[in-house]
């Protein structure tokens, strides 16, 4: 069955208090040369049917609604896994 | 500066209670034909120098210690972002 992946990331104008522990943490762990992160979400749908265009326009819409707030959220891409062993 | 961005899910021995949630939730809301959902997450990570071997041997270190939890999740993958504007 296929998989799609939705990436779902903070808008560049909202803060990222997640993001921001992780920056902080990360050079006190010894990983230095990182300049900042931003935590986002990945979300891996698997499908019944076929991945056509009105699954995907499915999808898209879904991850407007329920995956992300649009808000503070953006879906930054929409991508179609490739069929293990299809 | 180069972006970098880590992938991460849950382990797929692993129950993915908020995946579960969006998958039930899909239906109520109209939207049919997804048979599972997982969720994960998603790091941009914004370098300070050049994304080299060096930068991303430290970066899938830190992956795979900080940015997860190796017990419940996997790195799944280490993506190289093109520089926007380079």
């Amino acid at each position: 069955m296929p998989r799609v992946v939705v990436h779902v990331m903070p808008k560049p104008e909202i803060l990222d208090p997640q993001g921001k522990a992780v920056a902080s943490a990360l050079p006190r762990l010894g990983f230095e040369g990182v300049a900042s992160v931003r935590q986002g979400k990945r979300f891996e749908l698997e499908l019944a049917g076929p991945a056509d265009d009105a699954a995907l326009a499915m999808i898209r819409q879904a991850a407007e609604t329920l995956l992300s707030n649009p808000v503070i959220e953006d879906v930054v891409q929409i991508e179609v896994l490739e069929e293990e062993g299809a």
